[in-house]
This record gives structure tokens, C-alpha cells and sequence, in this order.
């Protein structure tokens, strides 16, 4: 079999707190990477942001994740002590925590197997915009399976 | 070294909310693809269910654990708008986002490196039985270390 | 290509609750192993322990995670049943399985893309002191890219 290993860096601008869909740049990234069979690592490079697969059909159930987190991990708990960078960074690291830095999707036939309804996300926590840095790696076999 | 990727789909039929121990089928696949040294990727291909390791010794551990998620998620969030395929479909995306779509578990000696206690677990968020898909990708070599 | 795997497991000596950096030996880890381009996988082999990637700078950041999981998962949750290994003993189960039990990070130019404030900590949740295995796994081609 022919292996490789194949990295690529993804910038995400972001306008504040919410979720920015990455799955068609994870497409066209493993598409053109000419690997067929293997693992794709989806990496979020931040401590403020996060990934989250959610559905993508329906915009409304991103409504409920946002204002769930809101609801779970509010800016004003009265205990947390990191805030001179603003209320909203200690809990962008705890938001940050409870969802995922990396994701691991196997790769069959030169594709992502997501889900019918599954979309791959970036999670912003911070209000400020920011750019974010997302590492892809994927390593497998551009023989046929 | 000899690489080589499997990849196979496990369908899980489930019977409502709880754990649905994977572990015996993990092992079995690992076991049957002759690959010794390598890294297992187990994913589900929904929003409403995910993944858990947990205890597999007392049950109870897993009574705690539905309880909690029933109560950190209740179906009865006065906030939530995506409502329309029941009470139960928004709180599912919910406990899918704080647990897991994807775990990688490292191979070694044709093993996966499970800890004594750690069972695998679908984690059915649906009250309605439903047909789960789980794609498990096994990369490494067949070489011993 | 030249591929290879290379797996280690690494003891970490708790000393009751709290996070234990990592990050350091992954670093070593990746570097003795000579691989320059792939994916290192973190697993934690237990249920009452877990990873987290936080920021590294301000101890405070983790101050509050801790607080925070205080919080959110109390040891006094009036509906848990599986008690009889103490108060922290099911609450710790809860903690884990919503932090991370695996974390696969892109290894490139022979180190992981970890970003400037990232660091990977082992998360203790029990009171008392515990052995923690943790299996490195690294998998990739000991060429440049």
C-alpha cells in the first residue's frame, strides 16, 4: 500500500460567540488530498474555541446549543477568579472543555463518513472577533480499498 | 512495516435512552484484522446519539450517569425553540455535544489498550428505538513492535 | 514512505483532584520517536480520570476549571445510587465522561501542533492520590514533508 500524510493549516474568522460550519472545506480538503482510505484529525489550535458536530439541517438547534451554553456556563458565576481578560474568557475555556479540540473521522472511498445530518463546526466562545487556526491531518492510503 | 487500514460499520439497534456496550464488538474487530500495532477510531454518524467510556463493572455507575444527563439536560429547557420532532430531539443534540462522536483508542500486541474497567458505550439520547450506524477504522501494521 | 508506530505508556502520580500537565513529556515523546509528520494519540486508561488541553499560561484559568466541576457535577447530587467507593466516586465518572477520554493531535515538522496557550492535562477526579496510566500513541512517516 501507498501511505502519506497529508497537513494543512485552515484560518477561520470569526465575528463573536456562535458556530462556523467547516464541513465543506474538510470535503474539498480530503478530496483533493487523492487519499482514499484512512483518518482525518479535524484540531482546533485555541483554548477560547472549540469543535462541535452538530446537525445542519435545521438552524435552530444551533439556536438551542448556543443558548445552552450560555445557560450552562453563564458569564456571571459568582466564583470564577480568571477575569481580567473579560467575563466571557474563563468561560470560554470551561465552554472550550465541555465540547472538543479534536475530532477523528474515518475516511472511506475519499470521503469524510459524516452522517446525513451531520455538519462539522467551529465553537467560538469569545464575543471579539478572532482568527482561528484549525489543523487538518490526514494519513491513509490513496490505494482502493 | 506493512500499513493497512479497515474500516467496517456497526449497526446498533437501540430500545430507547441508555448505554449500549460496544467493547466485545470493538475487541472482536481489532482481533480479526490481523493489525498488532495501531490506532482504532470509533465514530457515530448521528446528532442524537454519541459515544461514552465508562465504567463497565457495577451498572450502577451507568444509573448515575443517565440520571445526571436527564437532570444537567432536562427535556423541559423553557428556552429551547428546535422542538418541532418532539421534547426529546433538542435536548438530544445537547448531550451529544458535552459527550463524544469520535474516541481513539490506541492498538498494541493486536489489543486495544482499554483500562480494566473501561466498557465502550453508545449513548442513545432518543426515547424511540432507533438504527444507529458506528464506523470503526483500524490503521497500523501487522508487523509485532 | 517510511511508517512507523510508536507506543509508550506513561504513569502520572496524582495527588488528589486536580490537573497534571503533560504536555512536556508528549513533547519529549514526539521528539525521541523520530517521527516528523503524522498523529499522536492521548488515552487515558481509566473512568475516574480524564484529559482536558487548558490554557498554560495563567493558573488561574485552571483554578476556575476546577471550581467550575465543583460546581457543576457537586459530590452531594441527591439522585446518585452508586455510592458505596464514596462521595467523589460517581461524580468523578460524570466529570470524566464530560471532558475527554482520547485527544489526537497533529504531529508536524516532528512536533505537535499544540497551539502558544495549549497544554494537554491529565484531569484527577478523586480525593485520594492514584497511578494513572496514560498510553501515547504515535503513528506517521519519519520523512520531511
Amino acid at each position: 500500500m501507498s501511505f502519506s500524510v497529508v497537513t494543512r493549516e485552515l484560518t477561520v474568522n470569526t465575528r463573536g460567540k456562535g458556530t462556523y460550519e467547516l464541513t465543506r472545506e474538510l470535503r474539498g480538503f480530503v478530496s483533493a488530498s487523492g487519499i482514499r482510505e484512512g483518518q482525518l484529525t479535524v484540531f482546533v489550535r485555541h483554548t477560547s474555541a472549540s469543535l462541535v458536530i452538530m446537525e445542519n439541517a435545521d438552524p435552530e438547534a444551533r439556536t438551542d446549543l448556543h443558548a445552552f451554553f450560555d445557560h450552562l456556563v453563564p458569564e456571571t458565576l459568582p466564583f470564577l477568579v480568571h477575569t481580567y481578560e473579560g467575563p466571557d474568557d474563563s468561560p470560554s475555556h470551561l465552554r472550550m472543555a465541555l465540547t472538543r479540540t479534536s475530532e477523528v473521522i474515518p475516511v472511506q472511498s475519499g470521503q469524510p463518513v459524516l452522517g446525513t445530518w451531520q455538519g462539522v463546526f467551529l465553537f467560538e466562545h469569545r464575543r471579539a472577533p478572532h482568527t482561528r487556526k484549525v489543523t487538518l491531518s490526514l494519513m491513509g492510503t490513496t490505494d482502493p480499498a
